[in-house]
């Protein structure tokens, strides 16, 4: 009977308690720009890619162009008034470069539960409403190789 | 007649006669780590995604793991030998960082030649074999935002 209990909570991985993030779709590649005129040109008038008009987000302290791939899009992100969450960024990355990827999940109270289990630094664990109308959360670029990466929920 | 020459020389732009590159699929984000095993435990334990197994690219100074997303796909890069590529970006990125993004278009030669008359840096404007299999060519990051850029021919 001992034996048997014990093999059971051998089988039982925290891994499976605690469940998994589950990735879907990478939602956008998001690329810090220091001229947007000038990057929106390249990826138009260069690349023959369709390009979205700029949009102010005053909330989030960006205006965004959107660049249409075949299955994804990239996000061109320039700052917008002060305190932009993207200026320091271009302050240590004068040319710019990859600020972070956004890739969905079904749940994002789910994700954040087993992230916070397994000890993956989220920069807020709290959810809040992202550029899209949806809620997401972004990890610490220590903990995911550097890169940031931003969970939406579907 | 002079008149008609003239409005015609106006109306065909320098962008209609090069062409554009016209970009497709995005075929991978590249993410250079320094720890393959604990990269790949990640992505498959923590986050549930599927990794493939990890493959040494001898001439192509890396190892490599694929990260499955529902549209495109994580490559992670370590490096692999003397003379590693992403050596030196892992001095300046002791965590990590991306990489390149790899994206897919028709026809790499013609790419190239738009490029070029548009005076788009590219590494090498020489298509090589990449680790698909496929010509590709990389442009450079201070061309592109401070991101390099991989054209992979479809």
């Amino acid at each position: 009977m001992f034996r048997q209990a014990t093999r059971l909570f051998n089988s039982v991985s925290t891994s499976s308690i605690v469940g998994k993030v589950g990735l879907g779709r990478l939602n956008h590649v998001a690329i810090a720009v220091p001229n947007m005129s000038e990057a929106t040109s390249l990826y138009r008038d260069v690349m023959g890619a369709q390009v979205s008009e700029p949009v102010d987000q005053k909330e989030h302290g960006v205006t965004t162009v959107f660049v249409a791939l075949d299955n994804t899009k990239i996000e061109l992100l320039h700052p917008l008034g002060e305190n932009s969450p993207i200026a320091n960024f271009l302050k240590k990355n004068p040319s710019g470069g990859v600020h972070h990827v956004c890739i969905e999940v079904d749940d994002i109270n789910a994700a954040v539960k087993t992230l916070l289990d397994k000890q993956v630094k989220i920069i807020d664990p709290n959810p809040k409403i992202g550029a899209h109308g949806k809620p997401v959360v972004f990890l610490h670029p220590k903990a995911m190789n550097g890169v940031m990466v931003e969970l939406e929920e579907k």
